[in-house]
């Protein structure tokens, strides 16, 4: 659990608890344990280091002892000083004070506890947005870094944009899905999830509000919440977000975006159907409210070909386009785009060159020689093949483990199930207890704050083996937790 | 000039004038130009497709009776409507207004030129902040790449706080400087402008003021200020920041970070003596005032080898110490760290994750196998060489050319000249007569909004032949505007 390497020599004949006091002691002085955090609990340490609890007890014992650490009961036990700041009476800083009231909100809790978890072995993540290792084109990845360690790379800063190559491989791949959009149109961003982030920066401004379908990915963000700009759900059907209200919702300027999933939605699973685009499109256009249009699940139809973007329909820049290669090619090169009106395209260029000076010029590098390649398509072939086994076993097991448990979507796509729990029982104790088993899981309420009862399940990451051992035994505690 | 690619075909038998009048019109249709947007003007259109401005002016005509574009005398010809909107009577999106009230202020128009210019050919860059092209280490990271297009390596999400073995080996390698910092201290960044950014998003609340050099790096961006964040700069003399001032300064809560580049200082070049180290560590813990040190040039010494960081005498966590490969590996790479106590990492980790999920996987074996490939300390020996001599030769031509009309500063290492003028002149003059003349200038008021007279020289881009060719130019312009 805790992320500490180091454990006691036990060949040494420095007693154990004096090497563990010494290891505690340094952590303190360097500064990496600052005055006012809280050190890890004694059953913590006594793992980490494997040793017996009361090792433990005796180190930190001496370390009070000596005015360094303080116990503070249920609250656990303290850094209250470091022997530099006992010697000179200087004043540390409160760091935990600045880390408290910082702009960001933190991630949720839960959010932060998978993101740690997710890097653990042997859990069965029956949540995870991210196709199963085996699944990336390692070797004709390989073979393009083989090409590139001979060709003469850019290694300097890049273009505001992003690099002009990869740029037209993207409009060129773009025009496959009927949008047309030159170059200079497009921006190059470090993943999907940063085309958010310059959106909220770059193109809204406090009190404004977002109307997302409910529940919905952008939830899970506080990205935009950060900024006080507000997110509003409409609620769902079988063909995507209902667009009724979308009028009364936007008078008096209170929604300035609509921000959709419409292919294979996160989390529900759910496809927009062509007519539903026409819908909302037509109502959007009527009056005057852009689009957010994140399409990155597009190419993983498994029955039918995704009908196409609201882009392709765009006449009059209403939609801003955002795809990324995380979903079907690497999520570990962090390339994303965003399609849209030259204005926007320029000001979020703009804002990125603020934030990060552009997207690593390897991964574009990579990235345009892997749509000049031309072996997008038969990728895209294999892993719809295999995630449509996954998703065909999966289904079948929640007939036999769920029927009297929970509803469930039925995905034609994607990676997700939304699923609802017939009685109400703690979603945040399934999570602990699940996570306790080895079975990592995706609360609903982190897609949507007033939803008590659902799980976001995802059959891209774990193996068949895995999705037949986890979703038994999530069965399993949730009749026990009923 | 623009960003157009496109030119219409000579050997057609469609006139000139229609084939421009339909690219004009389908970038309207296409909402790529915008309604209420400026179109390019006629003579850089003329000169980006190569025509005579008379068949522009003809296409133009076209498009303007036909109700989608408008002259409006000096603001230039406007697109008022497009097509579809004429046929349908929708209403679009008013995005210039979205553009003009995001939160993010914009770069200031000076770096947004020179943000576009630098990718311009044939410019002598006398004032960017980075290395030639062939003082990267091609044949090395080539090497890399063929290495690592035969390992298995990982292409999924990355762990909050970048890959364990790069913090690994950053680990060892800060070592070296005499900082000790465990992995867990250690947090990967996209170069370290994004460790600003998730600085200023994350530890620090509005109204709060960070300390500052006065010129600075730090002024160049808007980050803290779209924050509501303020700078104060302190005044700098030969051995680095002054500190007398800095009790004062942090009374009554005003100042609550002290933001300094101690080794080869962007914009001035100044190197902070020991002295002046030890002075300022011990101000800021007297009164728990956290410091940033910005140490990206570090290893760029010409003379003598840089004294020791200020995180390397830091016994209570006051310093977060930020580092790059950006200076002297590449900046294409994206690849920085922030090393501070686990609380502050763990937060700005979290933010990361919101921000854009960590740096690109790939980029992060590549800076991994090159710490532990050993090559680091000869390559930088080499590039140290190189720029010695070119600073060497800049300060001769200086000399030559400049000594009755400015003053300079005689830099140890890095990159930067500060460069001030004996005799006020418009700089912003300056710099656009410069750039029509092909010199490519950094205007010292970028660094600091109250200093008029100044210029950011850097040797490390352009070759001796543009350095001797610019300087001598420059000085001609200089005294042409006196
Ligand atoms: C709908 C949606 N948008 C964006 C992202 C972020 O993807 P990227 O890895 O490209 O940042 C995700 C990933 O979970 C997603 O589900
Ligand atoms: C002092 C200083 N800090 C940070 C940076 C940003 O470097 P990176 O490329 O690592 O983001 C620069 C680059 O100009 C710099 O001069």
């Amino acid at each position: 659990m805790l992320p500490i390497k180091w454990r006691p020599n036990k060949h040494s004949s420095m007693p154990l608890y004096l090497q563990i006091k010494e290891y505690l002691r340094r952590k303190i002085e360097l500064g990496e344990w600052t005055v006012g955090s809280r050190i890890p609990a004694q059953r913590e340490l006594a793992k980490a280091f494997g040793v017996n609890r009361s090792t433990i007890v005796t180190a930190i014992q001496e370390l009070v002892a000596e005015g360094l650490l303080e116990g503070q009961g249920r609250k656990g036990t303290i850094v209250i000083n470091n022997s530099w700041s006992l010697l000179q009476a200087k004043q540390p800083p409160d760091w935990i004070n600045y880390v408290q009231t910082g702009i960001y909100y933190p991630n949720l809790p839960t959010i932060q506890q998978i993101n740690q978890m997710e890097f653990q072995q042997q859990m069965i993540r029956l949540g995870t947005g991210e196709l199963a290792p085996h699944l990336f084109p390692h070797q004709k990845l390989g073979q393009i870094l083989k090409d590139l360690s001979k060709s003469s790379l850019t290694w300097g800063y890049a273009e505001p944009k992003g690099l002009l190559y990869l740029r037209e491989q993207i409009s060129n791949y773009l025009r496959s899905f009927g949008i047309h959009a030159s170059p200079a149109s497009i921006l190059i961003v470090s993943g999907a999830l940063q085309a958010l982030q310059l959106i909220s920066l770059g193109l809204l401004k406090q009190e404004e509000t977002i109307l997302v379908e409910k529940p919905s990915y952008l939830q899970s963000l506080h990205l935009f919440s950060s900024m006080n700009i507000h997110l509003i759900g409409l609620p769902m059907d079988q063909e995507g977000i209902q667009t009724e209200k979308i009028a009364s919702l936007t008078q008096n300027d209170q929604a300035s975006l609509l921000y959709t999933i419409p292919s294979f939605h996160n989390p529900t699973g759910i496809l927009m159907s062509d007519r539903r685009r026409m819908d909302l499109l037509k109502r959007c256009a009527n009056i005057g409210l852009p689009i957010i249009e994140d399409d990155v699940y597009r190419e993983l139809w498994l029955d039918e070909p995704t009908p196409v973007p609201l882009k392709a329909r765009d006449q009059t820049g209403l939609v801003l386009y955002i795809g990324s290669m995380s979903k079907i090619v690497s999520p570990g090169l962090r390339i994303g785009w965003i399609v849209g009106p030259e204005p926007v395209i320029e000001r979020l260029a703009d804002i990125k060159m603020q934030t990060d000076y552009g997207a690593s010029s390897l991964s574009q590098w990579v990235v345009a020689k892997w749509l000049a390649s031309g072996e997008h398509l038969s990728h895209t072939e294999f892993v719809r093949s295999i995630l449509r086994q996954k998703r065909d076993i999966t289904l079948s097991l929640l007939q036999q483990e769920f029927s009297n448990l929970a509803k469930w979507t039925q995905p034609q796509g994607g990676f997700y199930i939304w699923l609802k729990l017939c009685s109400a029982i703690s979603i945040k104790k399934l999570f602990n207890e699940a996570s306790k088993q080895g079975i990592l899981l995706n609360p609903g309420y982190i897609y949507d704050p007033l939803e008590s009862n659902a799980l976001r399940l995802s059959f891209s990451y774990a193996s068949m083996d895995e999705l037949q051992v986890g979703i038994k035994r999530l069965a399993q505690l949730v009749r026990k937790l009923k």
